[in-house]
């Protein structure tokens, strides 16, 4: 086949790849999110990456638009619409409509869904992304909405960052309602003022202010003597749980046909990454569009690459080690049985290892060890067989140690 | 909204939707599959499950028409003709192929992708399923096609599963090659007899025979007096890591423009399954697609469906238990936040808890619990607080035990 003819190695456009190291961290955040939720006692759940396209058109009144022109949407060869879920709640919404009779409320539930959406691919955000979804369902408690915002914090802890890394910021859907009613807003009116609101924290200061006069609202009408009472309630509790990086912020304003109560945002204190990390708040009508009974909710999203890009600013990302601990290499392509038999004794014993089928010299066996980022290499020949006795070798430091056959699994199993 | 414009809450067709126990079941493979393939030294890979379409179409003469009929295949917004995937090998073919010069060989790679077809759905064959997909790159060594079928065997092991539950049948393209030509047959004569030779298990005994002698073709021509020696290799080696239940079996086939050399299934032995639970075998030429270097390979792959059909004949399938170990449960809706305070000594601890909101009676608070399997109830009412003695009741034996504030951490780590 000649060179013209081979097929392009590059992933679809838009999408990752994940080699060894993306995967490993990719495991890193579901096993984080896994144990700091499961402690909280949440339970994981998942549903097809397909879904019909009608629930996300029925989501709000600017939905078709957005289904049409962002998503993955396509006719299957049954003509039935179908689109690549761009976002989980409406599927989960849907799963526990469909259960509600059997499933005990409060329900604590949490997915890690991959999702997408057809926009242009930029930092931050990819066609295709892994988002933590968690929710509470079957409690109007502003305990729940306390508690989603809690255990958003303990994972960005068990992730390694310190309080004074990211911030909470909390809104109200309630207190805008106010605000609307004072002002006479009319609905055109109050979401031209929550648009422009939403894109406050991205303006200069003086744009903003410019902007609001425009709509003859100063400042001052904008800010409560305090935070709405929703807010303060929600703080109050998390100070109990030790959470002192929360705030107020009129800015928080997120889905406008969606949420119903408090709405929050977590940023990372570095203007650096200005897209925010988690988001959610209580949306206590979604399960309305699949069932008669009313079913309060409050829930919390964060995706995989903002994540990332928290990480990486604060040095916090995990070093990638295979699961591998040793690489056996061979002196001849004759002794893998034996090698193998060697490797047994330790994988009996819970140690990870590879051997080589010794198709290479040994020096270049070497180097696949160490191209795998693989710590230790264990050479297998006639001498180390007959002896019994094996080296050791340490691929970073380069140290040796002689071991015996039966030596081996407890020098493996103390490192 | 009137009932009538309520939306379905059923899946898209043919796919499925993971309640906590589906999910359960799905993680518990998944970590079976890990626990197993990282004591051999396999590491994981994914990718995104959107790929351009003609990486199927170019795999073999007749996978355009395939890639018409039986995948999700769509333009996309940008013209692009794009590809959910019907299976992990090109991918992986692909991303090997992409960094070949930073990756070391022999390279052990896995992954657990869901996969896409658009079939009619039946028993063992959902539109999106789970693939475990185990693969060797750069290695031409008989060692490599045997540890392929010993980490299937390693995997079916730590399932549960005895020797004696399946089977591990070996064919050999080698054989069937030098078969054809010992019968002077031509390509399409040959693709015949390949197609017959694989529904040969199918079928009965009489019109099998029958079928063959319509191409002139004896029983007795196409049964070796030995088994192929490629194939008698790979049977040594496999015996001599304890593996004692492979035969040969001629009609072991798998795809005709793919695999090179040995190939494998791994069957049940109890017919009702009829289904192979794990296939593979070595396919050299495929990274020749995306590079014009040979990479020699050799892989196997299992879907959840057919797995969890012979672990539910076998009662091998895993009990369903929560990550949950408490339930909180209160007396009045006021002492949430005190509870919680009792929760945070549990977790603190690596004890999974939930709290309830209080806001329905003790008595479905405890109905939540048990709806949701939950093994301990731990009630929190003034009494508890002022005394700091709690009970904890055991939520399937009904008995119950007086712990103090300090004493329940002890008790649920010493469980």
């Amino acid at each position: 086949m000649g060179k013209k003819d081979l097929l392009s190695t590059e992933p679809y456009k838009g999408v990752r790849d994940f080699y060894p190291e993306d995967q490993a961290f990719l495991n890193y955040l579901i096993a984080t999110f896994r144990g700091a939720l499961e402690r909280w006692g949440y339970v994981e759940y998942n549903a097809s990456i397909l879904e019909p396209s009608e629930i996300y058109k029925a989501k709000g009144s600017e939905n078709e638009e957005v289904v049409r022109e962002q998503t993955y949407t396509f006719v299957d060869r049954g003509e039935r619409e179908v689109t690549l879920r761009p976002e989980m709640t409406p599927t989960v919404a849907r799963m526990v409509a469909g259960r509600r009779r059997e499933l005990g409320f409060p329900l604590r539930w949490y997915s890690i869904p991959n999702c997408f959406r057809y926009e242009r691919p930029q930092r931050g955000r990819l066609r295709e992304f892994w988002q933590l979804n968690v929710d509470i369902f079957g409690s109007s408690s502003l305990a729940a909405d306390a508690e989603i915002i809690a255990v958003s914090h303990a994972i960005m802890m068990a992730l390694g960052a310190k309080q004074s890394d990211f911030i909470i910021k909390l809104g109200s859907r309630m207190y805008l309602d106010t605000l609307m009613q004072n002002l006479n807003f009319d609905e055109v009116q109050g979401k031209k003022l929550l648009i422009l609101l939403d894109r406050s924290s991205k303006m200069p200061a003086g744009d903003f202010e410019r902007e609001l006069g425009e709509m003859g609202v100063s400042l001052e009408m904008l800010s409560p003597k305090t935070p709405p009472q929703d807010v303060l309630d929600v703080m109050e509790r998390l100070k109990m749980m030790g959470i002192e990086n929360a705030v107020f912020d009129l800015g928080v304003v997120r889905g406008f046909d969606y949420y119903t109560g408090v709405v929050f945002e977590i940023f990372d204190t570095d203007p650096k990454n200005s897209r925010s990390i988690f988001g959610g708040g209580r949306y206590d009508n979604l399960l309305a569009l699949f069932d008669d009974e009313k079913v309060p909710a409050v829930g919390a999203a964060a995706g995989d690459e903002t994540l990332r890009n928290f990480l990486e600013t604060r040095n916090l990302m995990p070093t990638y080690l295979p699961p591998t601990k040793v690489y056996v290499a061979l002196t001849s392509e004759s002794l893998v049985k034996e090698a193998n038999k060697v490797a047994e004794t330790l994988r009996q014993g819970g140690v990870a290892v590879s051997v080589d089928f010794g198709e290479k010299k040994l020096s270049d066996q070497i180097k696949t060890a160490t191209k795998h980022k693989i710590p230790y290499l264990l050479v297998v020949g006639e001498n180390e067989l007959s002896s019994g006795t094996f080296v050791v070798r340490d691929l970073v430091s380069g140290e040796e140690k002689s071991l015996s056959r039966d030596g081996l699994l407890s020098f493996f199993l103390n490192l």
